[in-house]
């Protein structure tokens, strides 16, 4: 057995050998297959100005919250490894990683960082296997030293990952002057879409809600007042997304509720939230409504819709007020898709080329209701494993959860979410080999045939994100 | 490795060589028991009166709201494959079937399908598999003149499939003439029970609630009026169920609330219920105060209570509208049992043969409620997984979450649960595989020897279901 | 194969050859190491007292109300085997409980009285096979024959078992003379620690609770009265608690519902509450707050805090009514910890060395909610599988669905909680393999090394349970 985890060529495969041929060989079909993104975090600036990354802490552990809240856990300070954004000693930060490196055994973070460092540094597993033991400042020399070479400037990489779309999520207010110069520059062969991601302009109770809205409203109603302006201008915001290049829309709602109102009751919640007048109730059927609206005009301009419901934000008040928001202590609660979601598919459910994709951190809904919903709603699939069960057995569990149900059709494809750049080829490659895995087993047990799993591994990987996204 | 999935003699049993070596053995020894089927949904006109099917559209398609469920999802119009019983041109529906066929794989469905196809219509395997690939034609040609000879006719098949009992749903209401036919016909040797299901007649909130009692009242209240009246119409009709041969009583509740009121509050309830003068509060209260009165009446009468809760039925308005129930939008949601079903156990929990059968189609009740609640009260059974659960994975799932808790004897034995009469071996199939698979594991691990093994599959196939449905 | 189950050495390992190995390997590693029990209910008398077991029934079937619920759920009468303490005929009830033997196959229960039987107490497997045959007295002459001998008292057999550590529960007003005996006993090495369990004292709603203050407050209050005496008599309790070697506080609440209120609040609803004139709300409101009082205290005092919550204990009232509490229907139901537990985090989450161990009978929050918030708290560990979950596959259901979030860092270690004192070398012995058989998935494929398995093992089994326990 080789010693080095990240290069073994059958990593995350079955146990049982019979199955892990078959595991290996579907695998090998897909193994060099281009990265389809079309949903995620990544900066289009970062791609687009091609800057060098600033060091290894920098890149790898302060702007990644799924790394900084197990050091946190473990008594780390979040200030001590630069989580928030706040000034750090990098060297020092990263050495306190370096010592914390073993609590990552088993989990999706460590084994991601594992594949980074052995697979897109090149570093030797027995100099990351170092990381506890004195060898922080090696690792963090070789780290260093490739990012000041120009092979991991963030275009080479884009390239060497084998990325052929990549979409980021950004404010409506986003001028998307990243994403248009990367479309127009002719010696970036990939494709960086935007993603509309509107929450903060939808959600009353929100402190800046208001002071948001006007923002909108003076940029993009045309001079329409009133709740008819703020519809248009989402519209409107909508239309230049599109024109640059957005394929969809996402929704981090808390949670996935979903109301009809008419104009006049809808226009005078608008009009009470703004004044400050409204009970937080109307707040929240206001916000419900505007999640069918969205929808509605998802129907109408063709993104597809996204909802990434369930997750309590900033957990931790204290820690929120010193280091802001995605610094690791969101955390999911139980969620209803069946009645919430109603409103929308009463009117939508069928309409025409309009494609919902339903995520959700609550694992009880995948078999209970969304494989249900999915297998019968045309616009509706179900989302991939996300967050924190974007993991190899969470993955399974979600195939095995939705697919006697739905089959393979009605899922979404990977999604790798990640605001970690580096981390892309290990999350992509996590999820071909669960694939894989899953795949190989319905082969075993004489569910589907080979050729079969062949044509659905393909379909997984490939087929699924582009018909899904409409790439 | 043979070609044909449904043929293949190790489908579904476990990958680990050794432990599939247990589980064929284990199989062998069920494999040709008789079928107790006791719940279902087929017609026993169908087999009374003997009649051949009419195509394979309308045997296989559109009655079949797992099959039509996922044409809808892939974009077909359910007018055009039949759901609902509308007209509908055979061959046409059945070519949309065709092309869509490669979106079973993986399903429960598709599994069935396949079995039928080459188990009970001998279709070659390759046959099989050219249906997306212009074999359409070729298929339905082959299961029409299958369907055309006297071997497939109902109560042929009935035997050929070696069914010993197969228990119906009907209408309090209902005649009953088709069983008794059935029980009178000395040219038949097996038995077919009907099972009362007085779900619409316990349901304030539906529209034609009050014809209904009426109509029941009229027929079987001996002339005693109001509440008393009601009540002994139901405990009448369900004597005549049970003349018929029934052995339980089926309801297919929203949630599984119960509620004991005192005979007054019952009355009045009911009285402003008739008169549409009753709150949707007071019409819930009604409605888990008469399935707490089923329990009671059950106590009494001996029919075993079957719950099967948690499905909001009709959930897409349109296709209700236009095509009618069960036609694949039901959708299931979170339920509790442990509350909701205490007020029936204070009371019947412990009573002598009462026999309370529990499903979910929500899986986190399994470990959590249905197994320690099984695990208790003489009168709980945990129903097999049933639905979007009755597949291999779920019912692997199940075994595991109740077994630790509530071993094998808290248990219902499989159910079925079909309209599907050609699906009924292979479920029953399905179902022998995965309780031979799950032992075989446990023999694997010394948690059982393997002779005990023996004779627990020989209980959950075969003594369980007449344990628990006293045949 | 071997006909013994109990004596396998194989036994709950991996079906898979190649990762049984790894596992057999991992196990051995840990196989012989002490007993930590940081959570259990073995009363400190019975050692400390070094009294003679009475008989097999009393020992192990009567104050067992894992077994006992089984066999009420078999029809069997609780009376009819001594549940609740009340008088039996032990030999009779042995036989009831032998013919009942095969329903234990598949669960933990029967799992560890196997153990029991073969280990402990030295019978022949095939003694133990005879059960249900015939052997009921043979077993129970061969089990009091060994009760009589020496080597079978309590003392004696805690050595034997490799015991390092126990805890027991006992209450606030407990004099702890036992635990006193034991600590000043030289001729007793283990340690027996007492744990302060104060529920009975912090909830309103329950009819003892004012006498239960009142005996607290007179006890312990240092002469001050109201809501800050009842504070300070809980303070002086836990106090002399740490004086006799606690190292933890338990807490079996209904739901892990927290609350902060300001003191004169809180003063107000106990003063209501012991006048007898608060409302559910605000008694449970005042719950609430103390479980939240019971955090800032352990961050003062530094006892571990463990939460034990979502059981509707003593489900059937007449069976409360007439054998008592824990009679085998406490069932548990859907909870919430992100909401509930957040006033707690929000103020002492990252307090220095509180540990706060958080347990479910709810699988679904393990992947959800514990998972995450142990792996951002520093205060938060995940509480092991327990009760219900105590068992082989709920043991990897759990490690599965929390390790890819939370690594193995944030878990518990093994707790056994249990009464049954013969049964605690079988639940460690079941906790050691299954954790190997994990490890050994994880090694196979290739996630972990398999040196770095075999440092997870001995963390997981011993460092854990003492750096999590304070030990």
């Amino acid at each position: 057995m080789t010693k080095s985890l990240a290069a073994h060529p059958e990593r995350l495969l079955p146990a049982d050998p019979g199955t892990r041929v078959i595991a290996r060989d579907l695998l090998a079909a897909v193994q060099e297959l281009p990265i389809i993104s079309p949903h995620g975090h990544v900066p289009a600036e970062m791609i687009a100005d091609d800057t060098a990354f600033e060091d290894p802490t920098a890149l790898l552990i302060a702007p990644d919250h799924y790394v900084t809240r197990l050091l946190h856990a473990a008594g780390i300070p979040l200030s001590e490894v630069g989580a928030g954004g706040g000034p750090v000693d990098s060297r020092a930060a990263w050495r306190r990683f370096a010592g914390a490196w073993p609590l990552f055994d088993g989990t999706a973070s460590g084994y991601w960082l594992r594949s980074e460092f052995e697979h897109v540094f090149g570093l030797p597993s027995s100099l990351v296997d170092s990381l506890p033991h004195g060898g922080a400042d090696a690792v963090y020399d070789a780290l260093a030293a490739k990012l000041s070479e120009p092979g991991f400037r963030p275009r080479h990489l884009f390239k060497e990952f084998g990325i052929e779309v990549l979409a980021t999520t950004d404010d409506p207010l986003d001028s998307l002057d990243a994403h248009r110069r990367l479309a127009e520059d002719p010696s970036f062969a990939g494709r960086v879409l935007p993603t509309f991601r509107p929450d903060a302009y939808l959600t009353p109770s929100n402190p800046d809600w208001k002071l948001r809205v006007e923002r909108l409203m003076a940029e993009a109603s045309a001079g329409v007042e009133g709740f008819e302006g703020y519809l248009l201008a989402l519209e409107n915001r909508r239309r230049y997304f599109i024109e640059h290049g957005a394929v969809s829309a996402d929704h981090g709602v808390r949670t996935p509720r979903t109301l009809q109102l008419d104009k006049a009751e809808a226009a005078r919640l608008f009009s009470a939230a703004l004044k400050g007048e409204s009970t937080p109730a109307e707040q929240d059927a206001f916000e419900a409504h505007m999640l069918y609206q969205m929808a509605r005009m998802s129907v109408e301009d063709g993104l597809v819709m996204t909802i990434h419901p369930g997750s309590y934000r900033n957990h931790h008040d204290p820690t929120f007020k010193r280091f802001g928001p995605d610094t690791g202590h969101d955390i999911p609660f139980a969620i209803d898709y069946t009645e919430s979601i109603r409103p929308v598919l009463q009117d939508f459910g069928t309409a025409k080329d309009f494609h919902l994709v339903l995520f959700t951190l609550d694992e009880t809904v995948f078999s209970r209701e969304l494989a249900p919903l999915a297998g019968f709603y045309p616009s509706v699939f179900v989302g991939a494993p996300w967050w924190f069960l974007d993991a190899p057995d969470a993955m399974l569990r979600f195939r095995s959860a939705v697919t006697e149900t739905a089959g393979f059709s009605r899922t979404s494809g990977f999604i790798d979410d990640t605001r970690a750049f580096c981390s892309i080829p290990a999350r992509h490659d996590t999820s071909r080999r669960i694939e894989s895995a899953f795949l190989a087993r319905l082969v075993t047990e004489h569910r589907i045939t080979e050729d079969r799993a062949h044509e659905l591994i393909l379909d997984i990987v490939d087929a699924a994100p582009r018909r899904v996204f409409k790439l």
